[in-house]
């Protein structure tokens, strides 16, 4: 006994998100026939047309429906700094906190064999030839504080000082309003030997 | 700042999913665009079929791509036995589980007055149609053992009691392989008061 046709492919098809299940995919399967039916048909509507005009920039890598992304395209920014991320979320959330004005790289991942993702996959070739071709006085390394982004880090940093670009990355610590008591240990290893002179 | 327009209406437009707020959208957009577009146009194509073929069974209320569900139109059931269920999982449940060869009728929810779901939104007159036309034996009730589910079941039995179909409810007590030990109280105390005798 199983569901009628329509209704095992659309369950099947909404596996394909990450972290949907057979169970979760049921219940929003059920949820959108029963309950918003409108919802469902923008949401195809949106994924059709987002497939089809949403590619990478050519320049950053970031999402873009055009050529050149926003950010790319836009004249105002500094031309001598390149901040490179993970994915296109960090490079709103430096946008909205730090008034960086620079440009960016998005790798869209961090290296990780395992899972078959080297350098290639993270577009490090196109990295190295804008190192090369273009003039930037700093490279900040974004990537995140984990296992998988340090590694990232650490080959960014090399291929920098390969073609004579400073290098920096963002600082890790106790996060403000945080509290030593509570901090787990790697963080707090982390901030206690990178701790600044008081000027 | 923000990302690109069919970007941002992709990220909109999966918020109808139940659980899903604008930072799993946002992660599942990513990884969609990045990891699985293939899968993204099958959910968008899936998702519109759905949509335009999908429908409700005439007569049991279940998702059905024709006038009468699989169940409903089979000829090999029992015309005597209905069983009402809150979804169409529980169908499926009970299909699979039991060998159950009656018919069933389908909620798609529970009372729950203060959602705005009344006796309408669940369908409750083209049930109370049928106990009057079909002549059943027995209407077996089968929705979860909630506050919601519970006071549904209190309505359905008031209406076959005034149709004169005998009702049943579906027993609720210790599960197989569980241990008195850790069950939790409300179901220990359902499942003393509801001992039968041993024979």
């Amino acid at each position: 006994m199983s569901f009628s046709p329509l209704l095992v492919r659309l369950i099947d098809a909404l596996r394909c998100m990450p972290g949907v299940g057979r169970k979760s995919a049921q219940r929003i399967a059920f949820h959108l026939l029963e309950r918003d039916r409108e919802g469902a048909g923008k949401l195809s509507q949106a994924l059709a047309e987002a497939v089809a005009g949403i590619r990478h920039c050519n320049r950053c890598r970031m999402f873009s429906e055009h050529e050149l992304c926003s950010i790319c395209s836009s004249p105002g920014r500094d031309e001598t700094l390149l901040c490179v991320v993970e994915s296109p979320a960090d490079v709103m959330a430096v946008e909205d906190a730090t008034g960086y004005k620079g440009h960016y790289f998005v790798l869209m991942g961090h290296l990780s064999p395992l899972d078959g993702i080297g350098p290639e996959e993270l577009g490090l070739q196109k990295l190295e030839e804008r190192l090369v071709k273009e003039s930037f006085q700093e490279l900040i390394i974004a990537t995140n504080p984990t296992v998988e982004g340090d590694a990232t880090a650490h080959y960014l940093a090399d291929m920098a000082s390969r073609h004579g670009v400073p290098a920096s990355r963002i600082a890790h610590g106790i996060p403000l309003g945080g509290e030593l008591e509570y901090i787990d240990g790697g963080t707090l290893s982390h901030a206690f030997f990178g701790r600044r002179v008081v000027d």
